[in-house]
């Protein structure tokens, strides 16, 4: 039997997809510049035994598997080599536990993030990680990627949210790890190694979930400054004063003037070159406090004003200038966004850096951040119709990344390597490491089954890692 | 050159110990149970290079490296096997960084958990792991167990506190593991894969640890309760009410005589049955609401009085019970102490089945526990000059695992498996994790040079993972 047919054998034959109309909608997530290749079928799964069946039957045909949720990726991780099978796991979708007494979910991969979310809020609970693309982006994708977004200065990213998963090898095996319980230390911690390798090393087919009490809603403060250094400074402040907000953005001069543009709306920052966005959500009289708090440390820093809320509603109107800010600046031009991280002390850095780097490209790059956390998405914004920008771009893009790994941070904060960063990892972590990540690879998927190409360049010879 | 001159050409003769009788001090952890070997010699290096040059001629010579700390550990993860070197990692103990500003010290893995503790607390901040043997523990031992403590219910354990490493491989090479940013995500989370592996695939010689701010002097809630149900059901209903407590503990009546006995003293528990020992660190008037809260829940949950305190020495005379109840067992005769955990809903369980097993097998179990994230330590007490007893007590000490497994709990909440529990964490992970566990050991220490017979039991044929 060929492949299509024991894949149709698997999986019933309206859940394999062959023709290149119906499967060029899986070959891509939401990155251009990742190379992608084109998929000779498209599979989606039910349940774990028809993704332990798929993997097998790729396996013994020698073809790769692409593992896929929604495609809401920024790094082409989920991209489709040529003649891949992509295995999509939007149909297991269901949460198969809630257990509100240990506070945990068991979860399929296809559960859109915001699903789990509400579930957990109905029982008073709260699943933290918060990804931009939460209203349709996949917790398996979130665990591939270990996904970040607003909430990780005070709760983490992804990988702290786990406590085991179910996972299918590339001989189709089935592994379980991690555990139920709060603590636990038996053997490797197999879940960590898993999560966050991009579907390099298996297919995750369920996950054990921890939550968290839901917070208070949150109280709200915004503060701009006439220079990102001050607010740079002002970030510096608030991590000194051992305070820790549940949301500390930041936005610089460009991204605020688009914003407001989108959203037609003075947002009140005048001139002002930057304008941080922080929240508390203690509560009552800590809330109060906190929100105090930043606002001397702000003023210190020489803010041009402040304006605190803890009116909820008036907070997210607030926020939806930082929440619009990449439609805002695609509103203005073709876009690169990254995904760098720097240890929080150099954010001013980077961003100043950033300025120089665009300025010297003759391109403008847009800087808007986690500052709680240092991880910071500049945009470099480029003419899509001329070749010779989009080389420009590039060059910026790439210097952006050099300036990273210079301030001692990382070229990857939350989106990950995918197809896009190969050869940025290996820069970022050298000979000795890049040896190891492939001697596990090698280890666990000898074959090169699973995601070639994504994380790994090629070997110049003999290696069998993709 | 045999092997022992390389190793004083590496570190300096002071530094190679072969004489049997000091060699002996270095042969055993605290965990009498366990199996341990007579070393061939035992070396002290002082720095990272030196660490290499040991870890090169033992490689070379085929003879087994087992890296130690200050041998507090409770599972045998320390002791030698025969004809092996000791590498003791105490002599590397400068805290190499203590970053305020970005909340973070880099340190060798001889310093003292308590050191860091007390440098952390002069900046005002805070390094949560608190294993009992804080006072003398390293924190390499902390990250080659994954040490927990007291505080892990809020804080987590020692892998949440950690950003990078850096590891001597099997063959003297150097990795690097991580970053000094608060995300990252750039490649396999191989930080996790080290931490809480038992030295079985290198020699952590650097940290990057995360610190967090300060918090407040805690105040302390004590709650005796006629049942250890009842005490369970006012655990479930602190989880319920979304309380996150700093310190919340649990012991049982045997524990709790021993305790009012060892220190001459009537805990005013009666002939009360279990004891909580509850703390919150939120300070002000979050740590009153915190505390209040709790107080009305073990009413509604039957205490049979409270007790809480605000003054922070009032606190620590009531936790010092809990302090003393190993020491305080021990003075009652042998023990053999258990370190499982099980989701928080099933601690009751836990311990009425640990009266049980005590009760068939003619012996005691005494139990107190983290009842916050529901890492028990039942204790079998037997006489140490009575062989059948120590079988029984044997007995006992398995059916407590195998009863701990069938909660869905694990072997291991923050000891380790060592050499002790090797059998266990096969029965806890089944064959094809124990297959990936052997793949990853073979992927990075294909000869088992590192601590042969920890974690792993040997196989039957043709395998090399010792």
């Amino acid at each position: 039997m060929n492949l299509i047919d024991r894949l149709r054998e698997a999986v019933g034959g309206a859940a394999v997809l062959t023709d290149p109309d119906a499967t060029e909608g899986y070959a891509r997530d939401m990155m251009p510049l990742a190379p992608a290749g084109r998929p000779r079928a498209v599979v989606l799964p039910a349940d774990t035994a028809q993704v332990q069946a798929c993997v097998r039957a790729c396996a013994e045909a020698g073809v790769p598997v692409v593992p896929r949720g929604a495609g809401s990726g920024l790094t082409g991780g989920a991209n489709a080599v040529d003649d891949c099978v992509v295995l999509v796991t939007t149909r297991m979708d269901r949460i198969l536990e809630l257990d509100a007494d240990n506070r945990l979910a068991v979860v399929q991969p296809g559960v859109i993030n915001r699903t789990l979310r509400d579930a957990a809020a109905e029982h008073g609970l709260f699943y933290p990680p918060d990804p931009s693309s939460l209203d349709w982006c996949t917790l398996g994708g979130n665990l591939a990627t270990d996904a970040g977004g607003l909430c990780c200065g005070k709760y983490g990213v992804t990988s702290d949210a786990v406590l085991g998963l179910e996972v299918v090898l590339a001989d189709g095996s089935l592994l379980g790890t991690g555990r139920r319980t709060v603590k636990g230390v038996a053997g490797y911690d197999l879940t960590r190694l898993f999560v966050g390798s991009e579907g390099t090393l298996g297919i995750i087919t369920r996950a054990t979930l921890k939550l968290r009490p839901l917070p208070a809603a949150p109280g709200t403060i915004v503060a701009a400054f006439d220079s990102v250094a001050r607010a740079g400074d002002a970030v510096n402040r608030v991590v000194r004063a051992g305070l820790v907000p549940s949301l500390m953005e930041i936005m610089d001069a460009t991204s605020l003037r688009a914003c407001e543009e989108y959203l037609r709306a003075d947002l009140g920052a005048g001139d002002g070159s930057a304008l941080l966005l922080c929240q508390s959500d203690a509560g009552g009289v800590s809330a109060a406090a906190e929100l105090d708090a930043m606002d001397g440390l702000f003023r210190e820093a020489g803010a041009e004003w402040t304006h605190a809320t803890r009116d909820p509603t008036e907070g997210a109107l607030l926020l939806r200038a930082r929440r619009v800010s990449l439609p805002a600046l695609e509103a203005r031009g073709a876009c690169m966004t990254e995904d760098v991280a720097v240890p929080r002390t150099r954010i001013a850095d980077l961003m100043t850096g950033c300025e120089k780097i665009g300025s010297e490209a003759g391109l403008t790059v847009a800087v808007v951040g986690h500052a709680g956390d240092g991880n910071m998405h500049p945009t470099v914004l480029y003419d899509g119709s001329s070749a010779a920008e989009y080389a420009r771009a590039r060059g910026a893009f790439d210097a952006i990344l050099a300036l990273a790994l210079s301030l001692g941070g990382t070229v990857t904060g939350e989106h990950g390597i995918g197809k896009l960063k190969t050869e940025w990892l290996e820069r970022e972590l050298g000979p000795v490491s890049m040896r190891v990540h492939r001697q596990l690879k090698d280890a666990l998927d000898p074959a090169g089954l699973f995601n070639p190409g994504a994380l790994f360049t090629r070997r110049p010879a003999g290696g069998r890692t993709a």
